[in-house]
């Protein structure tokens, strides 16, 4: 699925002239009283623009002070930078690695490589490593931002460099944007349970600054609120950055005196958190309780050994679409910013289809 | 455990003039006349050398066209280069990307930070990136290296920069070097399956040229030997680059007519290929000959939820490790070399404690 957030006649950069200290290709335009395309053709070094065109479009660029930027024109042409850099939170998560992989495959069929460097999700930190890759004459990036304002990449992509967004949106940057359909991912999964007589169905997630987990969230009490679920948020457990910090919020649902009979485990960390949660919790409990189902946001590479159902989705995939539109936007920097939504698909592989051991109504 | 594998008197630079293209620092200091201590002291424009000794450095370094590597000076010092370079295998294996993530650790304690790059194995690739890498200035090097030759590495090495090898050691190169007690990992698997009955033990491995995989098999081989296995090599596989081909090479192993009774995985990638074999095999075949022995070299994030023994290492303490070196010979490169080795340890969680069904004399 594939989504042009502008109206056919808007421009890509003009949301970058808000913020922007640098005069983007627009103004350029507008000044030279030409199009985008002619504009970034005539920026481009690209063949057959009339001498009059070309000289009004020089003499616009001049005078605003527009500076193309030379590697991603290189880029386009397939010159001499042939490295992207992929800014991402953590490559010791399987996500995050998947989606490299997947950046890097597409790169490669393009004879271009990859480097990667990691926030652990500190604004400050992608700030920094944004700079410097960008100093290192990278030809395009790839980010999966964790902060909330972008004016270095506003700047970055009103100087011609090609930049795309994966998995989270920037609010305050209108660029090529690939995310997950997380609203529809954790409506599947909830309903699920819902079908299968859960009433009393809990959630634990990341922390509730991240883009991802708030569409998690906000779906996951919708979709509980319209089944007609009194108090939706009341297993909703945020905060869990970590499979140690899952666990131990799945401990505490699972002892409250009216447990949830039913988990939503916002990724694939959390997930792991709570399996060994209840791992921790056979014996006993079970037996006085029944099993508790359990659907978690992200595959993964044991979960079917596991019998874990999933919200899954093509990481790799996202990757190579990352990419794609990063080479696009090389190509033609006028063209619109484009938001890509990679669809979800629920694995049932039991954990998920485990029914609650009786039937609680909660109203 | 630290190794200096020169003996006191050597030059941990005295290697790289060989092919060199390169004056090494080890010229300038013969040339001048001085320690080799001395000579980078002066072309690191550290205080308190005599200014004729200064002079002397300063000429012979001139005369020879020497260029000490001025990120590597910098980073020394803590100046402008802040930015360390690992190239890797697959950041999609989570053994690398813990390695990324100790480097990362050690590098962020010293305002320092990471960019990663995957060969995927090919070292033309490896090349290529290394080359992008020191171009971009980046101020050290940390390689898990796929190629038999490092001309650029040596060359690199004699130009200053901290170039740090990680899981396999560079034959050529006379560098810092962080690798697994391969061999002693291997011989305590395979020990604790003969202990426990087994005679018929497979071993499955990835490609043969990669030096840790066959630090492993050859450990492996002697240690069945020594035991008075006839022929140890019966159940060897190689060649199984990822956990499809490991599956089929698993199925195919215990599918002969007398098949082993227990399994080594070579590496984690291999253990989720075999852990998907044995699940295949559940059932009949169970029935008839018993549960199969597994024990997985590389620990994984859910193998204690599998129950499957390993034999692990600190992966994120060898990244970190790595870091530091390159850190000491930023700040003093006329250090000897190091090789640290990092010790294993079997951890029993059940696959590795099965006993043989019936136990089969092999002579």
């Amino acid at each position: 699925m594939t989504y042009d957030t502008h109206g056919p006649a808007a421009s890509p950069l003009a949301g970058h002239s808000r913020g922007g200290r640098r005069p983007t290709l627009a103004a350029v335009a507008q000044r030279a009283g030409v199009s985008l395309k002619t504009a970034s053709r005539v920026l481009n070094q690209e063949p057959n623009v009339a001498t009059a065109t070309r000289e009004r479009v020089q003499a616009a660029a001049l005078a605003l002070g527009f500076r193309r930027n030379a590697v991603a024109a290189d880029l386009a042409r397939g010159g001499a930078s042939r490295l992207v850099g992929f800014v991402t939170g953590d490559l010791a998560n399987p996500f995050y690695s998947a989606l490299a992989s997947g950046i890097e495959r597409e790169l490669r069929g393009r004879g271009l490589q990859l480097i990667t460097a990691s926030t652990d999700e500190d604004p400050e930190r992608e700030r920094a490593l944004t700079e410097e890759l960008v100093e290192r004459r990278v030809g395009a990036l790839v980010v999966t931002s964790t902060a909330r304002e972008h004016p270095a990449l506003r700047d970055e992509l009103a100087g011609g460099l090609p930049v795309v967004l994966v998995d989270r949106p920037a609010l305050d940057v209108e660029a090529d944007t690939v995310v997950i359909d997380n609203r529809g991912g954790v409506r599947t999964a909830v309903s699920h349970l819902l079908a299968r007589g859960h009433r009393r169905i809990g959630l634990v997630g990341d922390e509730s600054r991240l883009w991802t987990f708030q569409e998690r969230k906000e779906a996951f009490v919708a979709t509980l609120a319209e089944a007609g679920i009194a108090d939706p948020g009341r297993y909703v457990r945020d905060g869990a950055h970590d499979a140690d910090r899952a666990r131990a919020f799945v401990t505490e649902l699972l002892s409250l005196d009216e447990p949830p009979t039913a988990l939503v485990t916002a990724n694939n960390k959390i997930t792991v958190g709570a399996l060994h949660a209840l791992r921790d919790r056979q014996g006993s409990a079970v037996a006085e309780r029944g099993q508790v189902a359990l659907i978690g946001f992200d595959d993964f590479e044991l979960a079917d050994l596991l019998g874990v159902t999933v919200i899954g989705y093509d990481a790799a995939e996202m990757g190579r679409q990352a990419a794609a539109l990063a080479m696009a936007r090389a190509a033609d920097p006028t063209r619109p910013a484009q938001l890509v939504v990679v669809p979800t698909l629920l694995v049932e592989r039991g954990s998920g289809e485990v029914r609650p051991a009786t039937s609680v109504p909660t109203r």
